[in-house]
């Protein structure tokens, strides 16, 4: 098989347990003694918001645990996995359900965004509700016996309590009506990003993927020194997945519709973006003026002299150096792991790495 | 002390230990390195959200507990079971937030709407959802070495999901811009009471109680009888909060607002009430059509002419016996109860039916 041909097959394999699951949801929902029309209801709801994305946040919990184990998983190991991976892909539609609603989005992969369906209006705030309760209910039924259920919920627990933290952050600094400046910082950047984004899409595969390999919290190597995984884990995932938002901010701004699928729409949309931020950054008083004068508006001319700036501004020079310098400090950082049975491996990280670096979509 | 007085320092307590826990979950949020203007949003949001209601689910646990033991809580254990209070009345704040927004409201406790505040607006759907965040943060902290944690996790978990599915069909059964009402039926009512409302507001607190008391899940009688504790208070409260809902439902079309403390809107609101079911089941062909033309209309003269098809129809009678009968029922289930030392006790469920039985508000 060619590469893109594997890729496709690993997708579809993944792609068929969501089957399993939407259809395990529907009938426990259905033995509560529900009403065909919210059986159907609920359905639509997952049919719609679950699958249709990019599947890496639950794919690359599947690959970190073929990864940890170093040969093919036999069919309860991947039905384990690609459960974990569908939790993650669960709490993700939770959020973007309800991200829709809160930032007035039109359209989500494609098509109308659920709210935005007649028949559904606000209603989508419930079902957003329900897809994170559907998350509890699988760990339940497949976890419940295993000894690292406490700690796979309170990893659940913890990273959707960051995420909301980080959405709330992100909501007050840049509403899309209001445009002020003065609340961004590149500081002010990270933070969102890292709660809103880094903890969920990055370091909760990989720890869902320790917890089911049972990969020990703690080992010690030849040399006498003491590893904690999860803490190592994060202090990779964590700054690559800062970097994977930053150089989507800037793809936002620098990428064409041919190479990023859509339009950029962060400028108009008053993004506390990387791209903003290091503009605002490195601009004099002047520059700054016209920052403030045209950054979030729903006008094609103002978006243009905010471009314009960016150019002025060198943003790509500016990307290019920090991606050059964030990438060596990760590979550094990859490169002190010591390898040893049963425990982290190099390729855990580089993957993910391999699947950034440079791409241009 | 006078009763009312004893009333009121306990109800004083269990609000003070909210302070406790609302500047426990700022200081953690805080130390996320937060900006002080997000701090200052959730500080707002918890302190209009959670308290300032009846907290009878909250107090419920610390009752319980009390009753459980047989002699007054120190102040660990006070402590815990007021947490795990407070944990229920975050939870119950998480729904009303969003139920306030799904169903347009306006008022909340006499107050308006979290939503309706202008600077809040939709972003009151992300402080629900950390409402919900908010309770397995604590729980962690508090609870997480107790045996028992896995079990408080999955009853939190499970109950939310009842909850959400009882909210589902509650919004697509009675939508209040369309009126439907062969979409009614008793048994409709029964399934929306019993997961939107009887499992969170009855079952929740008793079963928190029964494991924070370390009430085993089975014990064995003098007889040789096997309790399982856990399913006998289910047996009992879940019929108790049907019934409690159903008084509710009475009391807004029959209650005087000096009664209820309120003016009753469920005709034109178009609510899935026990009146309308009630009606609907004993309307004869002409009396139906009087309801499908004057039911759920916010026009004051066909709220007029429902509420006189319901004195007709006898619907007080209806009430009154529905009301003996099903007390008569609780009340032989609560007299079955085997008390031995360390178990259930009558007490538990007597309390709940003594403060619903003809209330009159
Ligand atoms: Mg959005
Ligand atoms: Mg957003
Ligand atoms: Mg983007
Ligand atoms: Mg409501
Ligand atoms: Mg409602
Ligand atoms: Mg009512």
């Amino acid at each position: 098989m060619s590469s893109a041909d594997t890729k496709a097959a690993r997708r579809a394999k993944f792609e068929a347990v969501f089957e399993k699951i939407r259809d395990e949801l529907i009938e426990h929902f259905a033995a509560q003694g529900m009403p065909e029309e919210a059986i159907e209801w609920y359905r639509n709801s997952l049919n719609y918001n679950v699958p249709g994305g990019k599947l890496n946040r639950g794919m690359s919990v599947v690959d970190t645990v073929e990864i940890l184990k170093g040969e093919p998983l036999n069919e309860e190991e991947y039905f384990k996995a690609a459960l974990l991976g569908w939790c993650i892909e669960l709490l993700q539609a939770y959020f973007l359900v309800s991200d829709d609603i809160m930032d007035s989005s039109i359209t989500r992969r494609g098509q109308p965004c659920w709210y935005r369906l007649p028949e559904i209006n606000l209603i989508a705030i419930n079902d957003s509700f329900m897809l994170e309760g559907a998350i509890y209910h699988l760990l339940k039924v497949h976890f419940r016996s295993e000894p690292y259920y406490a700690d796979l919920l309170d990893l659940f627990h913890e990273t959707t309590y960051q995420t909301e933290m980080g959405q709330l952050v992100d909501l007050i600094t840049a509403p899309e009506d209001k445009v002020d400046l003065s609340k961004f910082s590149l500081e002010r950047h990270r933070l969102i990003v890292i709660y809103k984004t880094a903890f969920y899409s990055f370091y909760l595969p990989v720890a869902c993927a320790l917890l089911v390999s049972k990969i020990p919290y703690s080992y010690t190597l030849p040399s006498g020194a003491t590893v904690q995984p999860f803490d190592v884990s994060r202090s990779i995932l964590i700054p690559l997945g800062e970097y994977f938002q930053i150089q989507d901010d800037f793809l936002d701004f620098s990428g064409t519709p041919e190479q990023i699928g859509k339009i950029g729409t962060d400028i108009v949309d008053n993004k506390c973006s990387w791209v903003v931020n290091t503009a605002i950054r490195l601009a004099n008083p002047e520059q700054r003026k016209i920052l403030d004068e045209n950054y979030g508006r729903k006008d094609a001319e103002k978006e243009k002299v905010v471009k314009a700036l960016f150019e002025e501004l060198k943003i790509r020079d500016v990307y290019a150096e920090y991606e050059e310098k964030v990438v060596g400090e990760l590979r550094q950082k990859i490169d002190e792991i010591v390898e040893v049975p049963g425990g982290l491996k190099k390729e855990v990280f580089n993957s993910f790495l391999g699947k950034i670096y440079k791409r241009s979509k």
